[in-house]
């Protein structure tokens, strides 16, 4: 006697018990409690519903505890890897242009981008807090689906915590990234040169704006929407004109001014500014001026600096213009030999004064 | 008259005046602000003070908003990348035998190394919440320095969050991580088989029970500590005499129950355990007892179920056995063709019942 066959007649019935049993314990829930991250079937349930079904790619659907693929399909594409990671934790969870999904993917799409890397792949990694409306986070999947298909990545790993009400505020998200660089392109902080042309791809400040109006906590009523977008596909388009970018870097947290200190510090030449150059929303001046902010500093989440060199400048602005997330590409600035690490803007008045980097914190939970 | 030079010497004041504001704006804080996530000046001290130093290596150290690595590097070592992701809120955050910078280096090292990858690169990602002390968050890190050497990884890009007190409890980590699986090496729950062993490399639900009376609501004294451990290199010794290692999991939140449902589910086929045979130690069945938990769905951090054809099972026993994290190997179980899909414990008085997948939540907040 087979004793397999033996032992799959004798539970013939327990299993159809068991499906009935599974199908029961499916849970239907509203909201999040404490077992969507059990690591158990209320969790597994979530994860098919929200995840899977939005992220529906296969080397996601393969359901392992890590995402895999051929070195070869990426050797094609170029000879380094790019790896980065962003948590993201913005308040409110939605705000006009964008939510904390679109945040999440754009974010670090562009942090792949900034090297000059083709954004493949990425991981999303959710904490809940318990009692967050299901509802909640299948509208912030689907919002991080949308990004990732307008970026051209795939989201192919991912985890899911839940903690006790309290013990966080409604949803956190981490997306890692990897992406492979051009051979050819060496895009670095250290290449900036004095001479070099500063670009940026548009109005600055409407990230941080939309956010402060969204809190509500000022009657101000404006049209103001975040610039929330994925930048890989300009980028792609500046390097096809000009593969020797010097640097790149996206305007985000602490702004135009701290990437700025930051390439002055970290390549020992100094930034000026032409302020009257900068492009700026009439709305967000006002909003600044009302509360003592300082356009410079405001967090974007679309927009990049690119350094090049004096002679590629006008190639690159013009290849930005004709994209749409860089129509408004301007030169704003060059790099001066010195003095090492400090950025000056050329106000209006042609006064100079130094732009430091940012000290305390304008907008908490920016991002 | 060269106009730098010129600016240079206009500026030479500024600049002294420049170090010195520099010099008396460094935040010397014990606990951390706002300001410490703005992705300004006290969020760059901060990195540099306690990432930068304690897992100081050249990639982490250019400060590039992603890390950068040669494919040919990768090449040499195997064919495939693989790429997961894993968030760590475990409360309390020290307890015995590690902490959550340790959990959070192993957990996802030993996520790589279970498709046989090498694990080789990490992120870390941090959310503060608003007041924890800086000395915690530095004992964390160095938690994750010692974590990564011993494993034999580096982290080599990150992100800083603060949120109001309240917002978030204390800390949580987001990790993500890279390896490279040999050639040849092919791990997947897919390849399940009929007839294959189960095998454990050691005592289940140390961790969980750990945990458990770190939290301090039982009355309980035990000497029991967390099985926190990096399982790469007891994953490499296992390849070495068995590379056709049919699958691997750790056996984390959800427990050995968790794992074995996914691959029954996974893999269509059935389990059968042997309670007897499961390797628990008497104060962990004494804790699940008092409590009514089930060891079987009790987390662990440094325990994995290896499945193997039937023919390579007592090779790689004894492999394991000579490795100090897998010193009590042993097979807990076999592979049947049917039912599919469910796991079944015969019991120390021989009957059996079915092991069903974790629903609820018997620990939240375990990892």
């Amino acid at each position: 006697m087979n004793f397999s066959n033996s032992h799959s007649t004798q539970y013939s019935l327990f299993q159809k018990i068991e499906k009935i049993r599974r199908q029961k314990n499916k849970v239907p829930d509203t909201h999040i409690t404490l077992a969507h991250g059990s690591g158990g079937k209320a969790m597994r349930d979530l994860i098919d519903d929200i995840f899977i079904q939005n992220f529906d790619n296969p080397t996601l659907s393969q359901l392992e505890d890590q995402a895999r693929f051929d070195l070869a399909s990426f050797i094609k594409q170029g000879d380094r890897l790019a790896f980065t990671t962003d948590s993201y934790v913005v308040d409110p969870l939605f705000f006009p242009g964008g939510d904390i999904g679109t945040l999440a993917i754009n974010g670090t799409v562009n942090d792949l981008a900034m090297s000059g890397a083709k954004p493949l792949y990425l991981s999303c990694s959710v904490i809940l807090e318990e009692g967050l409306p299901v509802e909640t986070l299948r509208r912030v999947a689907q919002s991080m689906q949308a990004a990732a298909q307008k970026a051209g990545v795939q989201v192919v790993t991912g985890d899911t915590k839940v903690v006790h009400r309290g013990a966080a505020d409604k949803l956190f998200i981490n997306t890692s990234g990897i992406g492979i660089i051009p051979t050819g392109v060496n895009v670095s902080a250290h290449n900036i040169q004095p001479g070099d042309a500063i670009i940026i791809n548009g109005e600055l400040g409407n990230h941080g704006t939309a956010i402060l109006i969204a809190r509500g906590e000022l009657a101000l009523d404006t049209d103001i929407e975040s610039d929330c977008q994925p930048l890989n596909n300009l980028v792609e388009t500046i390097l096809n004109v000009c593969p020797e970018v010097h640097a790149m870097r996206d305007a985000t947290r602490g702004g135009l001014a701290t990437v700025l200190n930051e390439f002055a510090l970290g390549s020992g030449v100094g930034i000026r500014l032409d302020e009257q150059s900068i492009p700026v929303r009439e709305e967000v001046k006002g909003v600044c001026e009302l509360l003592g902010l300082d356009p410079l500093y405001l967090a974007n989440e679309g927009k990049f600096v690119v350094v090049v060199g004096r002679e590629n400048a006008d190639t690159v602005v013009s290849a930005m213009k004709s994209h749409p997330a860089g129509k408004d590409a301007c030169i704003i600035g060059e790099v001066i030999p010195s003095p090492s690490g400090v950025v000056f803007l050329k106000t209006a008045f042609g006064a100079e004064r130094i732009v430091d980097m940012l000290v305390g914190e304008q907008l908490p939970r920016i991002c």
